[in-house]
């Protein structure tokens, strides 16, 4: 395709672009440069153009959208699901998306999108575009089916609502299709349907649609009206990029996604958070430097150093990010907070004993000196104990302050391993050599 | 429930389960002891006991199944979904499998899925229930439809085969609803699928369906024939899983899942990784040891260790969180390795140069002391950009020998920042003061 293009021959390049499916259209266009992007989305079709823009990275969809002319976009936004539209048009400048919005032929699907929080259910939903009355045959229900739109991205579910937009129920398309034809639907709908208010947490939505194995999960206002539906698909886009988030973030990275390229942002998103670190790090060497002479005294006590503080510091990230994953999965609730934190204590308390022990064989075995084994594996033992609990408190802490403990939680629980780590081990230390001087 | 369980009231019991969905069954029943599980179960109809067993977890649905009569399991068996009902045989005692296998009606259906390996395309699959053929008309294909399995998991898409069971095509479930009676599926199907072999590890297959929004990703053998299906309820758990895996891997926790509460598996689980941890913070040890004469004669250089030590190893963690999730969500291709390891030592030179400087800084105001923020900045500069490159070489190094680079990477890139920081930083000091002597 490169080659066709290169040769100017735009016709075989939309041919061969045409012949993959969307996800494959959308990886080649978006490796291609601006200047060729924009010679060829002119000669796409509009559908075409439309799964592209869908299935391409939202900020390079923006880049791509921006440059269109108005026409030409609000006719591809016309063919794009309701829902990446609105995510399209809020990724774009104002100004260009109150023309193309403006242009638009089904603009009245998407504004409703638009009014809704990113991260919340409604900013998720995408239109409902098959919707029953519980006194229609299955026959009329087929027929309405065949007459609206075509192409629906989500028509395994019918939802049925009552005369005020309030959902009544839901009809699976499977028994449907098994119905006999002059069945009423409200026989064979199920009334109890799962749904949730649009201002619900997107990552919520997401773990109801995953628990009860749904296709569609339908977003309803403060009268049970029904306002769109959440689709399988965009609950699978979801939790990957909360997984990517944790694991970001637990890694000390605020800002990027995987495939990011640009150097400037990777600075942007990475510097900051080890300026904190070098700050905090600055309390441990305080730390420190009020053991200069003991130090100073007994330098052989720097060897034990990554030891002690390095060990209880990998046991308070063990907890940490068992804390944070399983607030993030749902599996800690707060009734069971209290247990979690004597568990994690008791297993402290067992794996401190073990690893303490070890190391007051080492300052035997190694540095021959059984006094600094004891010291060090004393201030283990104990740190470790310390970390078994601020691995666990901060991040419930932090969850409760409704701040991301993925975020805030690794750097503060580093630091007080490291630093109350040296206090410890260079106050017994600093205690002893009183007692023997 | 509780209370009518206590009272012996088995029939009120049972009422209150029936009436909540399989997802909430499962949880509640999770909750129960033992005891009250076996008296509950016999009470309730085998399709309800198959979706509570289907939703626990694997290893509390196998410890109910082995306490169960081989008569009541196989007939529960015969009603879970046949992938379900393998990976539960997979996971209770050989001889008791063997007996429910005997006994069971259905058996036919799950046996083919025990053949694979459970991290496989074939072993994440379930039996294709409603199989077409071209020559079919749509009525045929709906009467087909409604004699089996009157609920099977997947029927959205049905799969089309040819008479040597070779897969041709796949019709959407609302394809057929509105075609005509008597059109032929050979006419409406699509007949470019997107279909993986049952070796295909299983994250590779739910890429896939995550890729290209599939609601059901079939499975073929060498010669094209179908197998199974994959279902995007499954992608959704096995997406998270993988998630939770890497992040307690990147964690240094080896074999918890959330919401396990044994202490023994804790303390197994994560005790090994800290002992690891203890050993590999021996070689930094050992750095700090073959200079304890330079530390003797100039305690105020252990201030800056944990500066010099941790803002490195930070900057290592977050390159390799960076590396670890683009390998995971397949957004690192070999073609693009050489030009990642350039960008990150080129972020690398960045971020040392700033951090560097702040060190110097640092040294100046904060010890007055500006050789000892020179040595200490240039540490800390040379040190983030060794660790700008084993952040990545190291887990794609671990990738390309086939090794989890979540499990491996993390303590090599710990390790190397903490003992090459110190030996840097230790290096230049010893030096300094031989020359100052």
């Amino acid at each position: 395709m490169r080659s066709a293009l290169e040769r100017g021959d735009l016709k075989s390049a939309v041919g061969l672009l045409e012949a993959l499916k969307p996800a494959d259209q959308a990886n080649v266009f978006d490796d291609l440069q601006p200047e060729e992007q924009d010679k060829l989305l002119p000669k796409l079709s509009p559908e075409d153009s439309a799964d592209i823009l869908e299935e391409m990275p939202n900020e390079e969809a923006a880049e791509v959208a921006e440059r269109l002319q108005t026409k030409n976009l609000a006719k591809i936004l016309d063919y794009m699901e309701p829902d990446e539209a609105a995510d399209l048009l809020g990724d774009i400048k104002p100004g260009i998306a109150t023309q193309a919005i403006q242009n638009m032929k089904e603009a009245e699907e998407v504004i409703p999108l638009l009014e809704h929080n990113d991260e919340s259910a409604g900013g998720l939903m995408t239109a409902a575009d098959v919707i029953l009355k519980e006194d229609m045959t299955v026959n009329e229900a087929i027929k309405h089916l065949r007459e609206e739109s075509p192409d629906a991205e989500q028509i395994y579910y019918l939802f049925v609502v009552d005369d005020t937009g309030v959902l009544v129920g839901v009809v699976n398309l499977r028994n449907l299709v098994v119905a006999s034809k002059d069945t009423l639907i409200g026989s064979i709908m199920e009334r109890d349907v799962i749904s949730v208010p649009a201002e619900t947490d997107q990552e919520e939505a997401v773990r109801i649609v995953k628990r009860y194995d749904l296709l569609a999960l339908p977003v309803v206002d403060e009268g049970e009206r029904l306002l769109g539906v959440i689709t399988y698909d965009d609950s699978l886009d979801i939790l990957e990029d909360e997984a990517t988030e944790d694991i970001y973030r637990l890694g000390g990275i605020s800002n990027e996604r995987p495939g990011d390229r640009s150097l400037k942002d990777a600075v942007k998103s990475r510097l900051p958070w080890l300026i904190v670190n070098l700050f905090m790090a600055m309390i441990s060497g305080t730390v420190l430097s009020l053991f200069e002479s003991t130090i100073a005294q007994m330098a052989a006590l720097a060897s034990f150093f990554p030891i002690v503080a390095g060990v209880s510091g990998s046991s308070g990230t063990q907890t940490l990010t068992v804390t944070v994953r399983s607030l993030a999965t749902g599996e800690i609730t707060k009734k069971e907070a209290r247990a979690s934190i004597w568990k994690s204590l008791l297993l402290g308390l067992v794996n401190g004993i073990i690893l303490g022990g070890i190391v007051v064989l080492i300052g035997y075995v190694w540095k021959g000196n059984l006094n600094l084994g004891f010291i060090a594996g004393g201030a283990t033992l104990i740190n470790i104990m310390i970390t078994s609990i601020t691995g666990i408190v901060i991040p419930l802490l932090m969850n409760h302050l409704k701040v991301d403990p993925a975020l805030a939680s690794p750097i503060l629980v580093a630091t007080m391993a490291d630093s109350l780590g040296y206090l410890i081990y260079l106050g017994f230390a600093s205690a002893v050599l009183v007692f023997v001087l």
